[in-house]
């Protein structure tokens, strides 16, 4: 089924995707990792659709990273050759299928512990394998990975020791940037982001490793960590659609939202209250993931700023409006979501506009839980 | 495919449900329904499965409730002959799909504006078709709905005058019960969401109806609202899982939540933290709809109360842990989410576990966003 319909006639809840605004932004990001001599490795969490991947590769992308192995799997299927899945694999079955798809596939995971590896480590090893690896460090999110410097240097020994592994470089994410209050703050956790990766593999110099890929990521901090000398790869994600939150952070401008969520009014019940037809189930509940206090609302209702999308249940946004507000049942509204990543998640197909016309239907194809 | 191995072999995260609870739950929320006479149409959009609709069915339920069109086509296309779509169907695409939908079951529908009952009739009256549809009240959640009393007569007027419509009744939903502080609260709310139907089905007496279902909904209020005399109908959706949600509401008991996502431990940073694989992504961010202040963290870890599930990004769970925990990378959890609803409509299976074992894996087949 392909729509070629105006976008008024698309059914709503819908998720558009400008594509002047997306090739834009990709072009954007290429061209800085190109100038400051960078790997590009971007997030398909944000996207996990192949037209998409497409487009990045096509203007200068490597490889790219994905948040787990559903999502590895539905790329390897579609095509793609060189991924890292930024993801502590553990347990059988999921090292099973970590091994059977490296037989298609350029794969690299993430260790961030000895159990870890050694699960790792006897998997590929039984099967005659060796797979790349990369430490992951924590920067300063408090989420997975080992601390910078000492306890870096004592896993990567570990591995030195185990068979089957190969341990490629150093990774880290410093997802608390979402939670920066200014950009001062940002600016701090964007130069930890780089600092740790290369204080710890100044360490790993000296105990012999070299050629190790040191890379960051995250949309608002690759700006700056990827600036430093010696980080290799950048991976962020979320660019090519940017939202709410980026907005929030001063990292991107309303015109540069490639996504937004298509709604209809289905509701006037009093004179201050409108409600759309999309909720939680739609929108997400993301209010920043690691704590953006500077959202207000769960999305910006795009050239009426006046309205604020103020609770959502699953199938309804409840928007709180100004005295004398025209807005009748019918209306539509487009919604630029709080962040863009969950928004695909919740949905089959993006539909592609170009000059206000629909011009093409996107299957997201890692959509999560599809096995 | 088709599992057959114990809990323990199978991949992370997963949604499981235990088929000896959820029968339990299915059974005494009919067994409620048949000792007061009311008629059940539970709610769809919490399990959207077949298997499970079909259990409902057996067990004496007189039809479904849906909060889609996409729901009620899937629904259709599973079989299933009577739905309420309890929901505002706004739009000429919309229309036109309900309109055709209607050719093969039985549907009914919600207005709450006249615009809204204007676009119905006009759609129906089109097609020599005869649409049944319900007058929402907002009893108090102040999303969709008329008032109860006069807004609501007027409503019926207009409808009256519409060709193409057939009003069957009166439906509310008291959602903000969720937002409870205590069980007095949670009375008083559960008895106007009945007395909101009975005043204006008494209204609407003295102007000639008759007949009319008076519909409410809710597992929180509607073991109060439906022993009110004169309620014909109760759409539970909640109740066959059960989740953190109503526990915390004093709903449910721990032993009566059907619902869990089990889930792997795959990092170990730090003495006070483990992090697992079920991040936002699986068990959704939800911290009550309409503001349940009771929840702590993002769901309960079954058998480990220590454990506190503090943050959620896409793909992590991070959990705080008391001094000493011997919580292992490798170990497995499970946690009873937030909000059963979100968690079920992130997952194209649930793995039906029955003593230990799984038994079966169920399509959920209306999950958001499928066309």
């Amino acid at each position: 089924m392909t729509k070629n319909d105006y976008r008024e006639e698309l059914d709503t809840p819908a998720v558009l995707v400008d594509l002047t605004v997306l090739k834009e932004n990709i072009a954007a990001m290429a061209a800085f990792a190109q100038k400051h001599g960078l790997k590009l490795r971007p997030h398909v969490k944000s996207h996990k659709t192949r037209e998409i991947a497409e487009l990045q590769l096509a203007a200068g992308a490597t490889g790219l990273t994905v948040a787990k192995l559903d999502e590895a799997e539905a790329m390897v299927a579609a095509g793609f050759k060189d991924i890292l899945i930024a993801y502590e694999l553990i347990g059988e079955v999921k090292l099973r299928r970590l091994l059977d798809l490296t037989r298609r596939a350029y794969l690299s995971v993430l260790i961030d512990s000895e159990i870890g590896a050694r699960q790792l480590s006897a998997a590929a090893a039984s099967q005659g394998l060796e797979i790349p690896c990369l430490i992951e460090i924590d920067s300063g999110l408090g989420r997975t990975g080992v601390r910078p410097g000492q306890p870096a240097v004592e896993l990567a020994r570990a591995v030195k020791s185990l068979p089957g592994l190969k341990l490629t470089g150093l990774l880290t994410h410093a997802g608390h940037a979402y939670g920066a209050k200014n950009q001062t703050e940002l600016n701090r956790i964007a130069q930890f982001e780089a600092e740790s990766l290369l204080q710890t593999a100044r360490l790993l110099e000296e105990e012999g490793w070299s050629g190790l890929a040191l890379s960051v990521g995250s949309t608002p901090t690759v700006r700056i960590s990827g600036t430093f000398p010696g980080i290799t790869e950048i991976r962020p994600g979320n660019y090519v659609f940017n939202d709410a939150t980026q907005i929030a952070l001063g990292v991107a401008r309303e015109e540069e939202c490639a996504l937004t969520v298509l709604t209809t009014v289905i509701s006037r019940p009093a004179p201050d209250r409108a409600v759309v037809d999309a909720g939680a189930k739609t929108l997400a509940l993301d209010r920043g993931a690691h704590g953006t206090a500077l959202l207000n609302g769960y999305g910006l209702v795009k050239n009426h700023p006046e309205y604020m999308i103020e609770r959502l249940s699953e199938e309804h946004g409840i928007l709180a409006l100004p005295p004398n507000s025209p807005l009748q049942v019918g209306d539509r509204l487009e919604v630029i979501p709080n962040h863009a990543c969950p928004v695909v998640n919740l949905t089959d197909y993006l539909y592609i506009v170009e000059q206000g016309k629909v011009t093409g239907q996107w299957r997201v194809i890692a959509r999560g839980g599809v096995r």
